[in-house]
């Protein structure tokens, strides 16, 4: 398999690693993946027999511009991807725009129209145009694969998709941010203001200087729309989420949740009612022990589906870093390698 | 897509059932399913158009003989089904046996050669020859999907091979019985002995007259082998198994628990040790709250698997009854025709 990578950042540098370390294990899957080009902010690499993946490694720990490696050049952008008829599947790893989508928005078109796979982690063209990127992908006969987007490593819309095949979801539940579990964990332990548990998370770099995206449940509903959209074909947009975050939780009803043995957790939820319509919510839930997203913490992540014939699945998972994260997105490769439909 | 279906015992007729049920959720998918054949002790069904499935479900609410439906005859056998081109894909639901694996293995060689995929509930052939059948599946170009045989509706085979793809999985844990369940959490809420809840359990038809495959530990034992060869692409046999069951478990024991906030559960687990050797068991273990099998109980099952790449991933699940039990044949054939290499 001919790839071509867009974006050489944390990630995709993780990627290239992964691609070396797991030589052997998709060898047994009969899968040898190549990468004659990366591409990303300074220009790009093209090695036609595939670039030299243990030796960018290596490079590019020293150096930023790629296109001093060997066959790089400031001139090599995606429609040099998009023209090249051996490249069969094009990895996007844009820098996530949620009001545009772009730049990933237009390469994920230009490189579906001329008919390569794309596999994607940026989530802006995914939450606002992924209907239209589905077409465009059945269309020209090749898959598109967001798993990445929705939890990283945790297997969110795998589950949704193959696990629940032949059945329809009814609920999505999901405890889908990081940086909130990391919060309200330090709340239930130390007791504290959320003031402290947000200036804790900075410290340690878990959450951003402007963490508003993350605490006010941003992040969560994203994930949620993605999710919703795609697993129960519905074509919504944030507008239709009711959002609420986890800034006016205090210490005082943290500790009373406590006492009840209740734990709160920022929770994005999708339910079909009875009228056939969807209700969605992003807000802070007291789960009690019995519940199966009360022990999701720390640097898991989970989901929780309802589905008319398999009954209730939970997911759990997802580990943190850029490894896992770039594992999310091999495994959609070795997906489509082993002939799976996601678009049909 | 036009099947045979072998067995039409509980999980036959709901799989019957269900097919008509989800005759709109299918179409979505663009999969049509005919089927031509039924088989089961008394003789079958054969219409080549398709049975009338909706009919037929009515009629065997009150008559056990299905050859005296439309179609229905003595002398229709698996041989039919084997020798009948027009026929993709069959579900195999004979009775286990341990021992042989007969009469399923028998069947599943006969229609693998013969270019059929095979979806196979009955663990007895998938015990002693997995490693048999894959090949003879990946030598005559068809699948063989056996997601029913660890845990139902729980999506444990599916998890292993399609969340974890490009990965390496390094353990394997399960809480993968329900009988036990039952009885560990009847033992916790009323405090008593083994031997009252196991009483209970009988009486509530969840335990067996005999319960020893379930509280020896076999059941447990026969899913872990399945798991383990499967995923780990092993040529285990129960024999490399240490099993230990429940019966020997006390209220003491359970009481001394219970105040250190923790259970027990039976778990069924693979290691790969650091010399590369397996170390497999099927042990109670005491589970502490942040443990995530912890929260396993009554009707859920629950898989924990541990990746190089992907991390951990701990997928609760699996309602109990005929139409999850079916539901989770017709999600290998919904996986099958999304064009899922599972054997390659």
């Amino acid at each position: 398999m001919n790839i071509a990578i867009i974006g050489y950042g944390g990630v995709g540098k993780a990627l290239v690693r992964l691609l070396n370390m797991q030589e052997e294990v998709l060898a047994k899957d009969h899968l040898h993946i190549q990468v004659p080009y990366i591409v990303d902010y300074y220009g790009g690499i093209y090695q036609a027999e595939g670039i030299d993946l243990q030796q960018l490694a290596a490079f590019t720990e020293k150096e930023k511009d790629i296109t001093k490696f060997t066959g790089g050049s400031a001139d090599i952008t995606v429609d040099h991807i998009a023209s090249d008829k051996t490249v069969d599947l094009a990895v996007i790893m844009t820098p996530t725009n949620k009001e545009t989508g772009q730049p990933g928005a237009d390469y994920v078109r230009k490189l579906l129209t001329t008919g390569k796979h794309v596999v994607i982690s940026d989530k802006g063209p995914v939450m606002l145009y992924y209907d239209e990127l589905y077409r465009l992908a059945r269309d020209h006969g090749v898959q598109l694969c967001i798993g990445c987007t929705t939890g990283g490593a945790l297997p969110s819309i795998n589950g949704g998709l193959m696990d629940l095949a032949g059945g329809e979801i009814t609920s999505i539940e999901g405890v889908l941010n990081g940086t909130t579990n990391f919060i309200l964990k330090f709340m239930e332990e130390r007791a504290c203001e959320y003031a402290e548990a947000l200036k804790e998370a900075q410290e340690q770099g878990i959450a951003e200087t402007n963490p508003t995206l993350d605490v006010e449940g941003w992040d969560t509903a994203g994930k949620l729309l993605i999710l919703t959209n795609v697993l129960m074909q519905e074509k919504k947009t944030l507008d239709d989420i009711q959002v609420e975050g986890i800034t006016h939780l205090t210490a005082a009803e943290v500790a009373q949740a406590a006492s009840e043995n209740c734990k709160y957790k920022l929770v994005g939820k999708t339910l079909r009612k009875e009228d056939g319509q969807l209700s969605m919510t992003v807000k802070l839930e007291k789960l009690s022990q019995d519940q199966l997203l009360y022990s999701v913490e720390g640097k898991n992540k989970a989901v929780r589906y309802c589905c008319d014939t398999l009954g209730e699945l939970v997911i759990i998972g997802g580990a943190s870093g850029v490894i896992p994260a770039a594992a999310s997105i091999l495994r959609d490769m070795v997906n489509i390698h082993r002939g799976y439909q996601f678009v049909k």
